[in-house]
């Protein structure tokens, strides 16, 4: 199932700057294959449903696998229909 | 990996009122076997990662199946934490 | 013009444990008259669409005022419809 | 206080696209005279938080003005800090 998500990341513990972690979670989705559209509060997706978890899944474990990101919250929005195909591009106008 | 999400599914294209598709939405998670706090923005869960993508993965697929929600979009919120298991339960003061 | 709201508020900078801060934004919403209900992922509202913002801007004031929190970013959900009073109540089911 | 914020307006009950709406919506935020980013998840902004309260109430008010829209759920993400000034474009990287 085609998916478009927004994929806002926030790391908790790391300090006041978080910049360094929420730009390690953008390049993580990315790499994914996924197509990608940074902005200001997050990274918009569009892909399959189940990479664009897989994605997110992988954020957490990279950001906690190495020991210095203790807690995370990330905040997603899924969007899916069936009357055309998912689109970021015609959700603009 | 553990986690705690809230999952808020809004249909659009049925009406106004959402009430009996949200119910829809929220039998299909309760029935994954994760742990469900209903509330009235949502529902809490807390599990593994991967059954919380799931049960949402199947609210899309379910909900869309019988052709009678067209669209929809879903807010989850997830967290997770290396320095304790992450509860719900603990979310609360 | 009457609404229901979300609000969570996520302390950035304090160190993971975010749990006082938490328990004060919910303390300064419930102490500004709105209906309340108390949940995981934060605090249900119901009131006056003034009175939710008012609230919200008094708990980034406060947890910025006394200089223990550099920094907020609050989630919130926002509805109202014209068909019937907005409820947190008729939201469950 | 200053503020960044992210606005998604989600019509409810107007039928499965609601390109017409969310477009209404985001012309409604751009000429209240807050600084705008649109993408495809929603409207980021940048301004001061009454500035932003208010630009929300108007939609709200708008939207449900003449008759069209019978309900309106909208999330927003706020954020604000007291290390620096709040900027969307300090949040990209």
């Amino acid at each position: 199932m085609k998916a478009v998500a927004e994929i806002q990341v926030i790391p908790i513990g790391v300090g006041v700057s978080v910049r360094k972690e929420v730009q390690r979670a953008h390049e993580i989705i990315k790499a994914s294959g996924l197509k990608v559209q940074l902005h200001a509060y997050g990274t918009n997706v569009e892909g399959e449903i189940d990479d664009i978890f897989a994605a997110i899944k992988q954020v957490h474990e990279t950001l906690h696998g190495d020991g210095t990101v203790a807690r995370l919250s990330t905040a997603i929005k899924l969007g899916t229909r069936t009357d055309k195909e998912p689109s970021l591009d015609n959700k603009l106008f």
